[in-house]
């Protein structure tokens, strides 16, 4: 399976006063998954905005089994569950320096003109990245 | 129904480069729903946690439909879907000053004890917020 | 002296593990300030930036007396030090509810064009928010 | 001269609609610098809390020069500009990938004591700490 890995260092300013990282900051480390899992594929999300469009998240999920915290070493995984031409499905694993899982998640895109926030289809705008995804599900599909 | 409302107006550190809220901020803005609905009920989650209690989330789901801007006035909308004693979870619409729905979301929590993360049955630690929720839950379902 | 109020809710999300606000978040509401100042004299800072404007911190600068805590209504006042045309300076306040200050700051700002970040001159550009803060100026010298 | 140096990847949440980093993000560039400082001295602050200590900022300064942007890798150079056994203040230099100078800054913090935010000497409490600190001043001094 094609998943990309992460690394962060868990920041002061992203606790809470429960002690612990607060919930909404994982949805960043997500986003720092993706940026990782596009790198794998030899892209990176800026060239998509300067290619004209943005894929905007449209659904996220996360469950929270076990919190990270200030000192932590965190790592992301990030693979794609399913690519259609217009929508990207991602999911996560948030994991800290001992292995333990800390969270799960799953965020749903599509890929919209950046000015007029319409849908677009990948395959047209920028079929290089086009081509990686769908071969990034395949070699997904084939495990 | 019982349902909170609280008033947000978008703040320019809110917006990332695709010119909209960044959507991990929406899960701030459901915790500020959160909060109008336990001042809704007559209590504070500050008292709580001087209680010993924290009420993390266990699992948090959003569907974005229409981007929030600089310059708009939110609202958060906050109701309960269910409550059993330890675990609570929530319901929230947020919506611009057009009345249009920007996003909708869902969190679970469970009570715990502050200082090692252990299941606490709201009913004894803080008796007077169970029968507040068990309350807001009959009237929901009395709707 | 011409200044501005906006009233904040402190966040659960702007606590961090000391049990207090993360002082990253006071220049947040440094900008909360910036804009209730910017709509006391009519204006919405959303409208520069419609302009073709955009005007960026150059120069930022706080001090912290006493820590805002979760629970907290906060105050923060905001006022004009000096205008020169292409340069504005803010004053800020930061207070609880009980009226004791939290942290005072001053930021200065340019006028810049918003896709080259080429300084512009407001007078030309925005000829009504030069006046505006001409006045501005005017009434607090006048003090 | 002792410093130390943290890299950072922009983050997308970290934009704003101005399409560069938003400033009051640099201060959490800051903290990551400082992280670092303490790590290249043998620390962590995560000890010193759990010593009874915190550090809190009492005063914080920024100079914007060029901004950040998403797709930049940016290096954080943290040093001691001095120490006197209470207070710390330390000198930030934020520079890009092409070691283009983006923001420099100076924070100023003090040692208090967890529970009651009352000033405490890093001598007394964590004695290691209070050595290596003067030992990094010294060879700062000897540049």
């Amino acid at each position: 399976m094609l998943s990309a890995e992460a690394n962060i260092k868990v920041r002061y300013a992203e606790t809470d006063q429960m002690g612990v990282v607060y919930h909404a900051n994982y949805l960043i480390w997500f986003e720092v998954g993706r940026t990782a899992f596009m790198e794998a594929l030899g892209f990176h999300y800026s060239d998509m905005e300067a290619g004209g469009m943005v894929a905007p998240v449209v659904d996220i999920q996360a469950t929270f089994k076990r919190p990270a915290r200030y000192g932590d070493t965190i790592r992301v995984k990030t693979w794609l569950e399913s690519y259609d031409g217009l929508r990207f499905i991602y999911n996560y694993q948030v994991l800290n320096q001992r292995d333990e899982l800390c969270v799960t998640g799953r965020s749903v895109h599509i890929c919209v003109n950046k000015e007029t926030f319409q849908p677009l289809a990948l395959k047209r705008s920028l079929p290089q990245w086009h081509e990686a995804y769908e071969g990034a599900l395949k070699e997904q599909e084939g495990d």
